[in-house]
């Protein structure tokens, strides 16, 4: 779990660390406490996706958020989300008033943002994700402090921080293909906010990437986890959708590596002045890129990243020296292997051996598996 | 010196660097050679910015370079470049001719390339800068074999190669802003070419940066420097715009950094795989990110980066292990030399002590001087 400062309400991993080693213990503790607290993401009591908008307890935020037309956005007609939603089964949804509370936005996928399979790198979705979340987040006019905070948030000194992360990947786009991220908020327990998105590619509407994550309030000088106010809900509940996630949780343990079951290990791991944030924290795509550095070349080679599930931990800053530690399951480098998916788990440390972030990647092979060859 | 592969042709830093010790040998050899070939920049014989255009010769890519709207640009009519250039002294131009020869595109700066000082990084302008080339090349039709190379230069096995790189910058834009880059290419001596950039507010048309770059023709398999054809040159010739560059040169030698001139040193650097573009080879932002990690923190936090020059001498790739140097001019920690601007040496070379990159930057205070202290 980590904080977030500049930018956290609705900021999905666009996350900020202060660097207090201090605030960093308390945090782990927190994150701890937090699993029994109920603020896991999980499907409404209905099981579908009921949509249901509390409008009226806030006009200073009510009624803002509105599918934006901005400068990235090309001249396409949006697909209609309500298409990509009517798939799913076991769904009630009155279109009108969910489609008013998701933002959208496209963006053309840059030469420099691809990588040597010729496709957007993971860093990059994560990158897009961010920027709707915070586009959002400015739509709906909370920006102004810099923390994204409601007006009760900033008065109590709270902050959103984000504890969890899911994304999942079915195709990762080229250069120049124009992509439509839509993104929006939902309740996550009592106290917590969840924000998905969804990527499609902005001209057949073919879906590429899905992601989930879960928020929860931190007060920003003790640094301690809080509950959600009742002025606070009354501010954010008119933004939020009542659906369930767009992806199902991963409720498999994240295993925590050590030094007796890493297979690969990158250390000496710091961040450098361009990684730090507007808060001079470390942004926080670095953090994935961290954790993806110490996976072997030869899985990057054989397979394509389709799965990640992250659980934030600590923060770290400036300062900080990190470790990347990787298991990987299967044997990447045999030839039938090759074929199939693989999963690894991957912890960043500080180098004092506090967590800073763990998680669990997914890898498809990166050819379809040619079935002749086994006949 | 460095290969570029891919994206070659008008592709300004954003080059490509094959993993070959042998070649890279072979490069630093070529590279001295070129120093006496003529290919530096220089001014026009009528040392203004004189406009003369060719389009006769190659049908196939005569007259298909215009200004173009894609993805990224928004509805903001673009400011006349003409404008720009008028307010240079000396001029004689012919703004028809020279207008339909430059690419121009904008682009929003996206909340994930700001850093600690709230506006856009420099790895962010040279970015830009390699998107817009390589939309430029893909407007004239020549992206199509992955290496920019026109027919001639397919036949001929050969790609263009970056040695010299200028940037001044007069302004980071920040998170939101629209930036307007244009950018063109000039004949530089008779085997070489040039090509600039200018990179404007979009709503102001203020000048925000401006960049000039040069290169060269080698041939893909046995590495070695190549004279311009004759044929390839008729084949590009008529995209050269006949001006000056949009910077004077820096003809203040680069002096070579060695263990004993050196300030701040950093070592064990090695690409990640997404530092690495389509073709495997490092990307070529990562280069400048290398040698701005050698910089200490004290001049990133009381200066600004405010321009740059780089030599490309050597490539390195996936494979290659590196250093970076750093030798700084001034006494930066002093509080009254904090106030001034402040220059930097740097080197990047491999481990074996082969220098792959040496460069100069220089930097401003990022607060304005206090005058009144002084009195």
């Amino acid at each position: 779990m980590v904080t977030t400062t500049a930018t956290s309400l609705f900021f999905p991993a666009g996350f900020s660390f202060p660097t207090s080693s201090k605030t960093s213990m308390m945090l782990g503790g927190g994150s701890d406490k937090l699993g029994a607290s109920g603020i896991k993401s999980k499907p409404t009591s209905s099981g579908g996706l009921q949509v249901k908008v509390n409008v009226q307890d806030n006009p200073k935020i009510n009624g803002t958020m509105v599918t934006l037309k901005n400068e990235d956005e090309d001249e396409t007609p949006l697909p209609p989300l309500r298409n990509f939603i009517n798939q799913l089964p076991d769904m009630l949804i009155d279109p009108f008033v969910q489609e008013e509370l998701i933002f959208s936005q496209n963006f053309s996928i840059r030469s420099y943002e691809i990588g040597p399979d010729q496709t957007a790198s993971i860093e990059t979705l994560m990158n897009l994700l961010q920027e709707t979340a915070l586009n959002h987040v400015r739509n709906i006019g909370l920006l102004n402090d810099g923390f994204g905070s409601t007006p009760e948030m900033s008065r109590r000194n709270l902050i959103w921080v984000v504890t969890r992360m899911q994304v999942l990947v079915d195709r990762y786009p080229s250069w120049g293909d124009v992509v439509l991220v839509d993104s929006w908020v939902s309740a996550s327990g009592k106290n917590g906010m969840r924000r998905d998105w969804l990527v499609r590619d902005s001209k057949t509407g073919e879906t590429l990437t899905r992601a989930t994550s879960i928020w929860v309030m931190m007060n920003k000088q003790t640094r301690k986890l809080s509950k959600m106010p009742e002025e606070v809900r009354r501010e954010i509940e008119p933004q939020f959708i009542d659906c369930a996630p767009i992806l199902n949780e991963d409720s498999r343990k994240l295993p925590k590596l050590n030094d007796n079951t890493l297979d690969y290990v990158r250390t000496g791991l710091s961040p450098g002045w361009n990684d730090l944030d507007a808060n001079q924290h470390v942004n926080n795509v670095k953090y994935v890129g961290w954790i993806l550095e110490s996976a072997p070349v030869s899985i990057w080679e054989s397979h394509e990243l389709s799965g990640m599930t992250l659980e934030y931990k600590r923060e770290c800053g400036r300062h900080s020296m990190l470790q990347s530690l990787t298991a990987v399951s299967g044997d990447i480098t045999g030839d039938l292997l090759d074929a199939f998916r693989v999963e690894c788990q991957h912890l960043l440390r500080l180098e004092s051996g506090s967590m800073v972030m763990r998680g669990r990647t997914e890898w498809k092979p990166n050819m379809p598996i040619t079935w002749g060859a086994w006949v």
